[in-house]
């Protein structure tokens, strides 16, 4: 697998988004040049996807975050409609219930894990635990913690919960990748307004949502910190250029084939003892007098 | 909504399964004649998919119950692929773990229902209760009921229990639509042996299925008492052609395509007060320095 140009480099230098452009098309200056691309991708993964699921033996973690309007939902309908649902779930992660609440911050994300076989993706995950719990200190507050668990070095403690959790997976077979939807600030306004211009698009705009933005600073330096410190060569980060949706959804289908095609998936093979039993059962149904 | 010439009777009288024509395709000779149709009819259930979503007020529970080799999993791919995998789920109902055999029959369905806005689609699901488990009395046998539950009325008890439950999802907002997908024996037996001969689907074909076979015509019993006892008019039953795949898919999709349409969906409109927060919102962008 050639290495992605959004990959995070996984030696914990401090990375700084002010490096990453978030309008950057490579070579493409627009959709309609992608979009045949983007089809043949999709059908690959439908491909992959159906013997990763007859293998029965990996399982696929995606993991999308990104600040509001960086358009993550539509990137999940444009990137996964054409992939059989069977096989493929996805799980929105809002704020947690009182049930929830009373677990440790993993538990729901790994009661809702992909199966084996299947590919899962996460629209947000357990890093708001170490990015919209840092940047509202209400709401760490709000957990039911320990004294014990609250001091400075909090957040680097869930660096670490995190990265063990991720590893877990990996070495039991449930790949994770984990992209970043880079949408710049300006672009994040053009989209609220747009949201709030077109009646269908309302029931997509709540007005937290500007209140938020209010802290694009704090949010950003917070998305720093965890790239800083969670990607690695296991699971790793990419930063992905999110002002043009088309290009978002051709470097998300590109990582996910890459990926999986990386696996050398292939469909269960059967013994020669299994192979003897099939001719058996075939014997058998020749043999039948309707 | 037109009546569905596959919609079974809701009347109580018993059904006969000799009376629905497995290899049945109406006015149509061939999947490439339908192929357009099909994906015409995808796209619209994408469409009404979005809405649903959007409005957050409806879900759709669909279950597929047929015999093996019957098409269940190529049915939800060809049918499915294309929708959102957001607000799509798919479960497969296996045979119950020792957690699950530890609550009632229903509750882990009830556990995955689709959630409001979304699409579920059980393939299989808790009517093998009320078929696996007639055909074979060891698996009641299994089950920790009480035993003035193990009765001669159980079944019928049972079907009671069904309707009383998917009434219960219908009046809350989740509709129900049941397709058994009618396969012959002799379809099945060409599947199986196809199954045998083609290295690539040897996984899944498994040495039970020839057994279970020879059960045929007790699980046609089983399935005509479940038609006669829970086709209702709230969650019907359609019986539906499956010795031609692409007939199948295609009046699964015009079922499913007439039931949301019937609907009325529309996407969420907003109060005069939420009209003027939103321009609220706007104007606070629009003053932003940056």
């Amino acid at each position: 697998m050639k290495h992605s140009p959004f990959l995070v480099p996984t030696d914990g230098k401090p990375v700084k988004l002010s490096k990453y452009d978030p309008t950057f098309t490579g070579k493409y200056k627009n959709a309609e040049e992608t979009s045949e691309k983007l089809q043949k991708g999709i059908a690959k993964v439908a491909k992959l996807q159906d013997i990763l699921y007859a293998q029965n033996t990996y399982g696929l973690l995606i993991i999308i975050q990104a600040m509001d309007a960086a358009g993550k939902d539509s990137a999940v309908k444009h990137v996964f409609s054409g992939v059989n649902p069977q096989g493929c779930t996805v799980v929105n992660f809002k704020a947690p219930s009182a049930l929830e609440l009373d677990r440790d911050y993993l538990w729901r994300a790994h009661k809702d894990m992909p199966e084996r076989g299947g590919i899962g993706i996460f629209n947000r995950s357990y890093y708001e635990e170490v990015l919209i719990a840092r940047v509202h200190p209400k709401i760490l507050e709000n957990q039911q913690l320990p004294d014990e668990a609250r001091h400075k070095h909090i957040w680097q403690d869930r660096f670490e919960q995190i990265n063990a959790f991720e590893k877990h997976l990996v070495q039991n077979g449930i790949l994770v990748l984990k992209f970043f939807l880079n949408v710049s600030k300006g672009e994040q306004k053009r989209r609220f307004l747009e949201r709030i211009d077109n009646p269908d698009k309302n029931w997509k705009f709540a007005l937290s949502d500007v209140e938020e933005r209010g802290y694009w600073n704090d949010y950003q330096r917070a998305y720093e910190d965890v790239f800083t410190n969670t990607s690695t060569k296991f699971a790793p980060w990419y930063i992905i250029p999110a002002d043009n949706k088309w290009f978002t959804r051709i470097v998300l289908n590109d990582v996910i084939t890459d990926t999986l095609e990386k696996l050398k998936l292939h469909y269960p093979e059967i013994s020669k003892e299994q192979r003897a039993a099939l001719q058996e059962a075939k014997e058998t149904l020749l043999k039948e007098k309707n």
